[in-house]
C-alpha cells in the first residue's frame, strides 16, 4: 500500500480532491485509471487515501513522463469528465522528491 | 479541506502510513501535532486522508521550516511513539513543488 519508490530525486503528483454528492462513474473510471496509469513509462507507484478529502499520490521518473500520462487520451477524458460530473474541487502539485526515508 | 498555498515554489512533506491494530493514544496525539503544527514558522497548510492507509501532506515555505519542526519536542516525543507503539509502516518523503494548479 506504501508505493516502494527508488532512491530520489524523482518526482511525485499530489492529487487532492472533494467531489461532488452525485459521484455515479467515478468508481468506475477510477479503476479503469488505475490499470492504465501503472502502464506509463515512467510510473514508480502510487498511494490514495479518501474520507471525505481524497488524495492520490503518484511518483514518477521525470517531468516528462507527468506530462505524457496527462496527454494519454483516455485520461484526457476522464480528466474532462472530473470537470463536468465529479469534482466539486481539485488541486494538483507537481513536485521534486530531493529525500525520503521510511519505518522500519 | 484543500489547503491554500501560494505560487510554488514551495516544499511539501508526505508522510503516508500504515497503523497497528491498536493505536490508543494516536488521535489525542494527533490532535495535539495538528495544533501545534500550524503555529509553526514556515507551516503553510496541510491535507489528510486516511482509509487503511493514511495520507498526511504538509506545506512549508522551506527545508530549514521542515527541519525545524521536527525537532520540535513534543513533536519528537510524538515520532518516538509512534515507532514504538502506532504505526506499523511509514514513509516520509521531502519534496519541493514546482508547479500546481486547481479547479475550478
Amino acid at each position: 500500500m506504501i508505493a516502494q519508490t527508488p532512491t530520489p530525486p524523482y518526482y511525485a503528483v499530489i492529487f487532492t480532491s472533494v467531489k461532488r454528492p452525485d459521484d455515479s462513474g467515478y468508481s468506475e473510471m477510477a479503476k479503469l485509471m488505475e490499470e492504465l496509469v501503472v502502464k506509463q513509462p515512467g510510473y514508480l507507484g502510487h498511494e490514495s487515501a479518501r474520507d471525505g478529502l481524497g488524495i492520490t499520490v503518484s511518483y514518477w521518473d521525470s517531468l516528462e513522463s507527468i506530462a505524457a500520462w496527462k496527454e494519454v487520451s483516455l485520461h484526457k477524458m476522464a480528466q474532462k469528465t472530473g470537470k463536468e460530473r465529479w469534482y466539486a474541487h481539485y488541486s494538483v502539485r507537481i513536485c521534486r522528491v530531493e529525500k525520503a526515508y521510511e519505518f522500519p
